[in-house]
């Protein structure tokens, strides 16, 4: 099967939450689905409004896997929670990016999602 | 009237929640609607992130209907509750395809839904 | 300015639910926007999953407006509670369509929402 | 790099609730990211069901940031509440947007969100 999706996909509404309540840990997750026969190496990069971006984070998504990538829990960055940003994935080959908010601040949780907006290049 | 959509689209965030509170169990389901005058054929294939996928579960959806495909009834395959995973639609005829969840692991439920990527083939 | 998005969109995830808590009605929405100086004139189909759709339900959009359509208000067509159906939304001029569902069957609302597939023709 | 996304984004549901509860408001944000060297000037428009737009209330995105636009805090225009409304936004350099809304009518917050519909010009 050839590769399907975009290799750039732009996500302007990100936040994590800064309190969670029972068993449930407020957080976002970049949902990356790879239907290739070749791992995708990805490059994530953070916007925010007021500091610089925090560029290119690197994640590998395996040949026919997908990742769902925690923004709380990446190695090498750390996304302050209580914040706006944004995030830009470029994949090193076509995949498509969904990004998930749970929010667990108050005592029942709630749940967000979007396709991320694919860039043609 | 001619089909309307598209053959291929994909989810990358599939997850089903182990818990389930009130009278409403969490699940997720897969919502096609093919307004074309011909049954539409389709192959669904569930990726995961530490294990291989599973490959062309077929599904019927008859000409100028709808089905909410519940991915906890398929006949024929499992998919395992509280795990990440992602899906594929293939279709005979252009169809369109929105995913949605209902979490209600905590006393009050939760909804969340996206329209699925559609590839151009 | 000229007509803004597409004048035939679908959207497969409807569902009203049948039971409502609070002072919010469970209830799902058609929204659209017509930023162009003509009226928009609609024709709205509905699809189920075990019986023939409702045809060519008339709503207008009138120049430079919104409309949230309720579906469970509608003059002329009746759609079920608690089936799942799918909706097609036909315009005369371009036009841009998003639904969303409110479900308050639990002790606290949950929302979702998602822009509608444009089909370009 | 590039500009990467679209000049003119259409968001048919905008609606924010009276009634808030618990330490949250009831709100909606037009989330935008910005990945060009250059500041994205804004122009945002709002239409209603039963009166004229609001329009052009601007906005600037500085190069390489995100902003979070609340409709209940711009300078210049008020929102109205408890109103369906819409929203049309133009930026001088390709941007993304999306749209989200927190609604805490009841005693459990709620949230849904969509990608803005680009508009090619």
């Amino acid at each position: 099967m050839s590769s399907e999706g975009a290799r750039v996909w732009l996500i302007p509404d990100g936040f994590i939450p800064e309190e969670s309540s029972g068993s449930q840990e407020s957080h976002e997750a970049i949902c990356v689905l790879n239907t290739s026969a070749e791992e995708a190496r990805l490059s994530i990069s953070f916007y925010f409004e007021d500091r610089e971006p925090i560029k290119n984070v690197e994640v590998a998504v395996p040949a026919e896997r997908t990742r769902h990538i925690r923004t709380d829990q990446l190695g090498g960055a750390e996304i302050p929670r209580g914040v706006p940003y944004a995030i830009r994935v470029e994949s090193s080959v076509p995949v498509v990016v969904q990004c998930s908010r749970m929010d667990t601040t108050q005592a029942a949780l709630s749940l967000m999602t979007a396709m991320a907006h694919p860039v043609e290049r």
